[in-house]
């Protein structure tokens, strides 16, 4: 049997490795090796904070395959420790550095296919050099870390950084019993969710001792006695820690891409088409390191996420052995588990929509809140879930979704996301046929229940509106507040006139009719009613979606920023 | 404001709850009346088995909404304890017996709705009405078993049917401590699914120390002294018995429907179009009483769940009040729990399309099995969920999917729910963005794996066979098996030669070039890695479906049978 194509392979986690695997069993006469610059190939890098956590305990179960895997079951040689210092697209080949031996050689490829991943972003800090200052890319940064933390002397830590990484961190530090101190630039945590809907993440972190510092730059870090470090903030405010987490994200690894003269995209990731291929025909790319199409914004950008990574592998290596595939693009499908909270979202947040400038046109997006619990409320257990879900007044197709809560946040969040994939719409959600015992859900589940508040308003059956807008209502609008007396009295909007919904019928006479009346309740749900029968009797009547609750998170998170 | 039109809805359950409140929002004018024959109105029927497990400790708990709620927040009337006797259709009006004076008395409508539900089928078996034998409708039915369990005497209960209610009953009473024997005519539980699905569903229960009769048939019940019942089966053998719990299933409540003349379906129960319309342009029907259009299938069956019956609920009252609207149909997903053991679908069995003779054409059926674990197995307990996609070989089309485990079960079969909703294929289930933490999922989410596998057979790059063809395979077929030593000398098939698959390349000259060539491993990864190598060097290689798991499974399944 002939000689197949030869095909390189530089970074050997998540899309390398899958791209590896894949152009196997597609070829099996095809030459493959996959070079890694550090010494583990295909390791699990979202385990990292559980393993610093201990709830991963030994680190061979980060690695999920090892050479000696790749060469019998794959016929795949990876070569670690092996960096790829250039590609020289002319002769189709690329220099590697043996850092057993430091020395250098060529490698001829007939395809070369890019997943060097992204690295942990260096803000120009200074003090971010320093030992006890970490990063959580690899293995070695969390033996690092854990070695830290075990020292008995560690007992402080701070995360620079508040988004996923940053929490999973101080999930697991809190879980070691180690006081944590997040300092986040932005305005809020998790700063891809919107600010309302990360309320409950912060209030958990708070809860278990975490100092959380919003709106904060991180300006130097210096190391004092023993080792001890602090962490100066622009508010000329320190914090000594034993060890600081970097965490302000990633940026694609793209100098050999660059270095080559391969495209890049407008954010600085490498650019390829649907197919994966770069600019140059003989070379693909993969994973972190790319720029991947937003198939709701329809913008070009990063999109760091495993998933996706190991799909653009196999694609790639479809591809490479002459097959059709293409990439569909991402949208961002995501989820993070902090303490007892867990927040997903698929799609883009309203502040991204609106950074984007896509939210009035042309999406023309609304929102709703609902706070359903996570199976029937009968049966004891059922956890409040919040749902914030997007969508376009045009024609009601699903634009984003957020969720929040302690159970079954992530199972909504994949339906919506497949029924999204899908060109679904609200009122696909709407009908959705879902598994219902009343362990697991509901006969009307969350992901139905957004669909129909949506489609409520869509259908022009209700207007809704939102907790900011009570901020600075319409000086002549009517606030109506229908809930019981007992919850009337635990706190309320101000102004906000009492009249609870079994009283409401024979007390509309009590009701303007020339002023817009916002009726609200704890969650939406009653003042929807209430707001059904005003129209009806021919009263102007919106419904504050979510109600009270959504109002409480928004105040919250405007509190906090 | 004059008055509106009149609502009459027979049944305040479920959907018949669901269609009065949503009446009311979208009619504020009409007159709605609710006529329940027993004594609560919109009570959580799929409870029940939990209220007589003490899981859900009040009765209360179980009263979605009270005559007074619906009342004071809908203005909608209930009338309980009141049977609805006949339709007088040319009047256009019903007739009502009140049981609490025993009056009789005719009630007008504009549009009435019939939400009569289903009732316990009860089989011509003698004794079946004797005190100690109990279905599982209502609440009084419940409380009247509780009562019996309670009582120091009931250590021993049979249930006659091992379908939902009655595995959801076995459970609950085991978790009581009491003695369980399930009978069941079929020769498996849960007869919806597939015999080798129900698998861990048998063995978490005989684990548990049920005694499971299957294909056994009740001939009859007689009672002893103090009250001690027997269950006599055809086999001879009996079974005492302190209560018996008959859960065969259960039939649409028609009588008031057909002694109207309206319009039934073939199989009994009510018939109605898409409108919800019964062949009366007045009335409606919704919920377990009437047949609805099964969209994979194209037949028209009950189909009692409560989703799709609050659907209904809705949909009626939207047309009655004057809107467009459409029930999709249903594509039967469901999901039970069992003790430790979670099993859900969505679509219809192999078993049931071979039965409609819609397997071989005009579906074209195939099927892949899978064994993935519900979160990334570098995570700590991650348990296996067994995945059975069946799909159509013409264009990918997803027919229906099975999957049993003890986690994240049904929130696979909600994700590949929504898709077949949609109208979507294998290949969109391969693409699918999910959420992915460690904690809930993998990089290749069971979702994705699942159709992976399935678009590679589409694809041609693989064929597969069946555990049952390897009851009688063809006389010359070689059987590999390529797991390593150690899974080999536990079991494996009989005959079957062993190349651990790290060996396979450079041992192929061992393998017969003239003889189809089937392998497995544990689960099928492997092997279908080894698949691919085979075919490529020019071997007529197949791969065992879900490997030397989904062999075992089945051959359990065909031993209990």
């Amino acid at each position: 049997m002939g000689k197949g194509k030869k095909i390189l392979i530089v970074g050997g986690v998540a899309g390398g490795a899958s791209c590896a695997a894949r152009a196997r069993r597609m070829d099996e006469q095809a030459e493959i090796i996959v070079f890694e610059r550090g010494p583990h190939v295909s390791f699990a890098n979202c385990g990292l904070p559980y393993y610093v956590g201990d709830v991963i305990r030994r680190e061979q179960s980060l690695l999920v395959a090892t050479p000696g895997l790749f060469r019998t079951r794959f016929n795949i040689q990876v070569r670690l420790r092996s960096e790829v210092t250039a590609i020289n697209r002319s002769r189709r080949t690329i220099t590697v550095r043996d850092h057993e031996n430091g020395k250098e050689y060529e490698e001829s490829y007939d395809a070369l296919v890019l997943s060097p991943g992204a690295a942990a972003v260096r803000p120009p800090v200074e003090g971010l050099d320093l030992p006890g200052v970490y990063s959580v890319r690899t293995i070695p940064d969390s033996q690092e870390i854990r070695q830290r933390i075990e020292d008995a002397r560690a007992g402080r830590v701070v995360i620079i950084g508040g988004g996923y990484i940053g929490l999973e961190m101080a999930e697991n530090l809190i879980r070691r019993n180690l006081r944590v101190t997040i300092v986040e630039l932005q305005c809020q945590l998790m700063p891809l969710a919107d600010p309302e809907m990360v309320v409950p993440i912060h209030q958990a972190l708070t809860k278990r001792g975490a100092d959380i510092r919003l709106g904060q730059e991180v300006t130097r870090v210096t190391r004092g006695a023993q080792g001890l470090l602090t962490v100066h903030l622009q508010s000329g405010e320190t914090v000594d820690a034993d060890a600081v987490i970097l965490a302000v994200g990633v940026r694609p690894e793209t100098r050999l891409a660059a270095e080559a003269g391969l495209e890049l995209g407008p954010i600085g990731g490498i650019r390829v088409d649907e197919r994966m291929q770069t600019s140059d025909p003989h070379i693909w790319a993969v994973g972190d390191a790319v720029e991947v199409y937003h198939v709701v914004t329809g913008t070009w950008a990063p999109m760091p996420l495993a998933g996706p990574a190991n799909c653009q592998g196999r694609i790639a290596a479809d591809v490479i052995c002459g097959r059709e595939a293409r990439f569909r693009g991402v949208q961002g499908t995501a989820v993070v588990g902090v303490l007892d909270q867990v927040l997903a979202a698929t799609g883009p947040s309203e502040r991204v929509l609106k950074r984007l400038g896509l939210w009035e046109s042309p999406l023309q997006c609304e929102k709703i809140y609902l706070h359903p619990g996570h199976h029937a409320n009968y049966y004891p257990g059922a956890e409040v879930i919040t749902i914030k879900l997007i969508f376009s007044r045009k024609d009601g197709r699903i634009i984003s979704a957020q969720a929040v809560g302690k159970e079954g946040v992530e199972k909504r969040i994949d339906v919506i996301s497949m029924a999204m994939q899908m060109g679904g719409t609200v009122f696909d959600l709407e009908e959705a046929e879902v598994c219902y015992a009343p362990q697991f859900g509901s006969a009307k589940d969350p992901v139905n229940l957004a669909g129909m508040i949506a489609a409520n308003v869509l259908r022009g059956d209700v207007e809704v509106v939102h907790a900011p807008d009570l901020t600075a209502p319409p000086a002549d609008v009517f606030i109506l507040d229908v809930r019981e007396p007992f919850e009337f009295k635990r706190g309320h909007v101000e102004g906000a006139v009492h009249i609870p919904l079994g009283d409401l019928r024979r007390r509309m006479h009590e009701l303007p009719r020339d002023r817009e009346i916002w009726v609200y309740c704890f969650v939406g749900q009653r003042s929807y009613v209430a707001a059904r029968a005003l129209r009806q009797h021919g009263f102007r009547a919106k419904n504050l979606s979510g109600g009270h609750r959504s109002l409480l998170m928004w105040q919250k998170a405007a509190a906090l920023s």
